[in-house]
């Protein structure tokens, strides 16, 4: 029997052609850098764990495995009452990440109207390659904007941690890179839950693309030096105006790179885009808990530096408008402010 | 017998009038904000692990502390030929501190050429008294600029932990509201070194001045939303130009109070001002060790979370063009670009 597999760098779901039998394994995010362990999915309440505790992260990534994980339950002939259930345990099992929302609600149309383990089993794996695909597609168009030399800037983890395919914004990174562009990364951090310092940075040592790590504060510094050429970033939600929530921090690199006259870009596939949210001000700002900013909590060990009873502001996010954007590479094309202002985002 | 005494946030030190006795308590920084102890410094050596283990900091501060060990050395009955030797392996204990060797050819100027018991003394406590009068001027001449509902940020910690006085730019703080402004201050928490997190909140606590801990990357989104109304730095270094070196992250903030139209104020006393530095190019950045990024260490617990291999770029200090600040305030006086363009500094 012939055996398929999907794969990632942080996914693996290998399934038999006769439907009869699968493995799902995932790598658990909260052991990096120091330890790859790979989970084997065996159960729901298992894989509700691993989204729960960010074992799983990234939003594109949340979604596919979700997907993922009903099929692995039609495989083993849960009935199609229990997949429903499955489903909307799936959904509520994080209340943000728009994606899983998405993907949930692609994965239902299939439950509640053209049931058959087939048919579930080929919802998941296209969710799974439509991610690839629109990753491959933002590389392709993102990489064109880099050249030989160039010094880039970024924030946050957008690879392939985050998606089944390359990334989006680090997507775009390591496609210039491996079409033997000598370019060199700098990466932020990300206070305050170091998603820079901590999975960048790997998936970079991983993709051995150059890089050095810095503190938020220092990138300022670096582009008076001119060390900086360009700086790249993902997004959570781009509004119909071009205005982009993405993690807390991304707004003073585009300030900075606009003070600096360096091209800020925003990557993320056209899923990311919201029609219905005319302009940044209307997205809302997750507020998160005061721990993080005391201190640092993770698999790595938990210290806390601030007096407890400090009063922290903790935003998730932060709102960057559109004006400050060089361009938006999405996977359907490279848009510039013009085209945001002939309504791309509209549709 | 009468016993005179000096007291500061972080130092106490008391001698008998007849300059038989004395004694010299220093707060022991690196156990903040958790633990208050104070040390009894009894000897030479301890005072230089003092010194380099950074249970005492900040520049003033440092020379004043190894200006009263002197004099404490000297009421020891240690001779001239001692205590010039002491006072070259103070003056060697910390390479980058510019006040410690101001403090120590002063004292070195009086061991040298009009050496007695209480000539010794005397220069070491005319050397704190200096720093708190320096800091008292600069307090008021900085606290005027501010009014009530003023959201103030700060980065770093420059307060009476740095000074035998009320500090620099937290002591312009403190005096604000020490007149009955009501002001809250955003405290950046100053990644790497976390001196913002650790000592900042603990002496705006202590002052019960209301504050607001955040990550240095967030004070960008916070003036976007109107919620910084002015920013307040020290300096380590003002040159001639007016271009000044701080702790790093203090460009960002400049370039970001820019960008928002956010009046950004430097406060230093006028020993901070070199004269023989032309323009901010030429103040050289000291690089400090990668392991400052790649996780944190302190009394609090020590944690990496970074790839141990991970190529790191840590300047202690950035420097801030003279046209990002509104004001210098100094002891001496208020001052806009046009005193600078006129010379203020050259002097």
């Amino acid at each position: 029997m012939s055996l398929k597999k999907l794969t990632s760098m942080s996914l693996e779901f290998s399934y038999s052609a006769d439907l009869k039998k699968s493995e799902f394994k995932i790598l658990d995010q909260t052991l990096l850098p120091f330890e790859e362990k790979w989970l084997i999915v065996e159960s729901l309440p298992q894989m509700v764990e691993i989204i729960q505790s960010l074992r799983v992260r990234g939003a594109p990534l949340i979604g596919v495995s979700a997907s993922l994980m009903l099929a692995k339950l039609a495989i083993e002939n849960k009935s199609q009452a229990e997949l429903q259930k499955a489903a909307t345990e799936l959904y509520e099992s994080r209340p943000t990440a728009v994606n899983l929302m998405v993907c949930i609600d692609r994965m239902r149309a299939v439950l509640n109207s053209k049931f058959s383990l087939e048919n579930v089993v080929n919802e998941a794996v296209a969710i799974f390659d439509e991610d690839v695909q629109l990753c491959d597609r933002m590389a392709t168009n993102g990489a064109a904007l880099f050249v030989d030399g160039d010094q880039i800037l970024t924030h946050c983890n957008t690879g392939g941690l985050a998606t089944a395919g390359v990334g989006t914004a680090l997507g775009v990174i390591a496609k210039a890179h491996a079409q033997g562009k000598k370019i060199h990364v700098y990466v932020d951090e990300t206070r305050p839950l170091l998603q820079g310092g901590r999975l960048t940075t790997w998936e970079l040592q991983k993709l051995k693309i150059p890089y050095t790590l810095i503190t938020d504060n220092m990138a300022a510094q670096l582009m008076s030096l001119k060390k900086i050429t360009k700086a790249i970033v993902g997004s959570d939600r781009i509004a119909a105006n071009g205005d982009f929530a993405n993690k807390i921090g991304t707004y003073s690199v585009a300030v900075n790179c606009f003070y600096h006259q360096i091209p800020f870009y925003v990557a993320a596939p056209y899923t990311t885009v919201d029609p219905t949210c005319a302009s940044g001000e209307l997205i809302p700002i997750e507020q998160r808990k005061p721990s993080e900013v005391l201190g640092v909590q993770g698999h790595f060990g938990s210290v806390q530096w601030a007096p407890l009873d400090s009063k922290v502001y903790n935003p998730s996010f932060d709102v960057t408008p559109a004006k400050l954007v060089a361009v938006w590479i999405l996977d359907r094309g490279v848009y510039t402010q013009k085209d945001v202002d002939a309504g791309v985002f509209l549709k």
